[in-house]
């Protein structure tokens, strides 16, 4: 089935939402936490997260304009730091549930039943159940002219990740975590890897890395 | 097992890249497809795609300052439209091959046994094989500060996508598709999917959408 740029625009919203949304694929989806001036928490499911740079280490996710998760803005503009955790099959339908438009004075947390967990002196909460947990220091904000959306740009700055995952090079095994991926609004999807592959040169085929 | 800021920074710079690379788990991988001034088509793999925004349709995705993706900026920016189609476990290992330095004369189509297919009078090349085939035309091009990483916003023009992956409500499933994930700088995973679930709302807990 063809979509052109005018049977895009024609389309009901819903269907386009939908549409659009699943376009590009498996997406990355976490549960970001924050924390605001009078100390109530916050969580919530983002699906818009990506890697910017290893050094300094910079990750990136956007915000919506006209969602709930403008809390979660306001409090890393006002707090300066965040969190991001992996989204697993056993609070999957939890961390959906976070979308829900709760008021401002309610943590996520305490109403989904989910733990808030402290790293040292590291002001904003993790939560307790990730086994891979990651302290950000807000970098930038920017808001696309495009649609008003903001990026936020973040340093990681703190990593808490279970001994089981980490391999000797580095390489975090999100499947080894349990670590589900996103599909388009609201579907989610387990992880089965495949494998991993030799850095690529031109005349030398990929090949699977033993591990 | 933790690490902070000072740590990271301190890492050897292999095992930094893998780590940072794989923090944020599963990746929305893509093979982006352009043609040159000259006719010539290149290929080449990205693991930084994100959703922007439904209405107007846009695709975000950013391009490492240092890569060989450059040819592929380069075509962007001079011809206005790319494609990006879905990676399939019968031609990841091909996806990940092109993200070998070939020079800008070679085609990785033509390098990798892959074939070009054209949709109507759209100036870019699709990827035949692709099920889900996604043309766009190039909105904005901007540098972060942060890295010299380039962020590219394109408006979706063109949809093709096979009748069985389309349901009903414009979700397009990954899992029909046959699309896999990506995880650090080298690893791929087959999706399986939990559910869909409904709109989140308060004192409503997440149920699965029957399909």
């Amino acid at each position: 089935m063809q979509f052109t740029s005018e049977d895009i625009q024609l389309l009901d919203g819903r269907f386009r939402r939908n549409l659009i949304n699943s376009l590009h694929g498996a997406k990355s989806i976490g549960l970001v936490a924050t924390i605001d001036s009078n100390g109530l928490s916050n969580l919530a499911i983002f699906s818009q997260i990506f890697h910017i740079g290893a050094n300094p280490p910079l990750i990136g996710m956007l915000v919506r304009p006209d969602s709930v998760d403008r809390h979660t803005l306001h409090n890393i503009q006002s707090q300066g730091t965040y969190t991001i955790q992996h989204i697993k099959e056993s609070y999957y339908k939890k961390a959906h549930q976070t979308s829900a438009r709760y008021p401002k004075e309610v943590s996520e947390f305490q109403e989904l039943g989910l733990n808030e967990a402290y790293i040292g002196d590291f002001p904003a909460p993790f939560l307790e159940d990730a086994e891979l947990k990651i302290g950000l220091k807000l970098r930038s904000t920017q808001t696309l002219q495009e649609n008003g959306t903001v990026l936020v740009i973040g340093e990681v700055v703190l990593i808490d990740v279970a001994n089981g995952a980490l391999s000797a090079d580095g390489f975090i095994d999100p499947q080894i975590l349990g670590t589900i991926a996103g599909g388009g609004l609201d579907a989610y999807y387990k992880l089965e890897k495949l494998s991993r592959l030799n850095y690529a040169k031109p005349n030398l085929p990929a090949q699977e890395l033993s591990e």
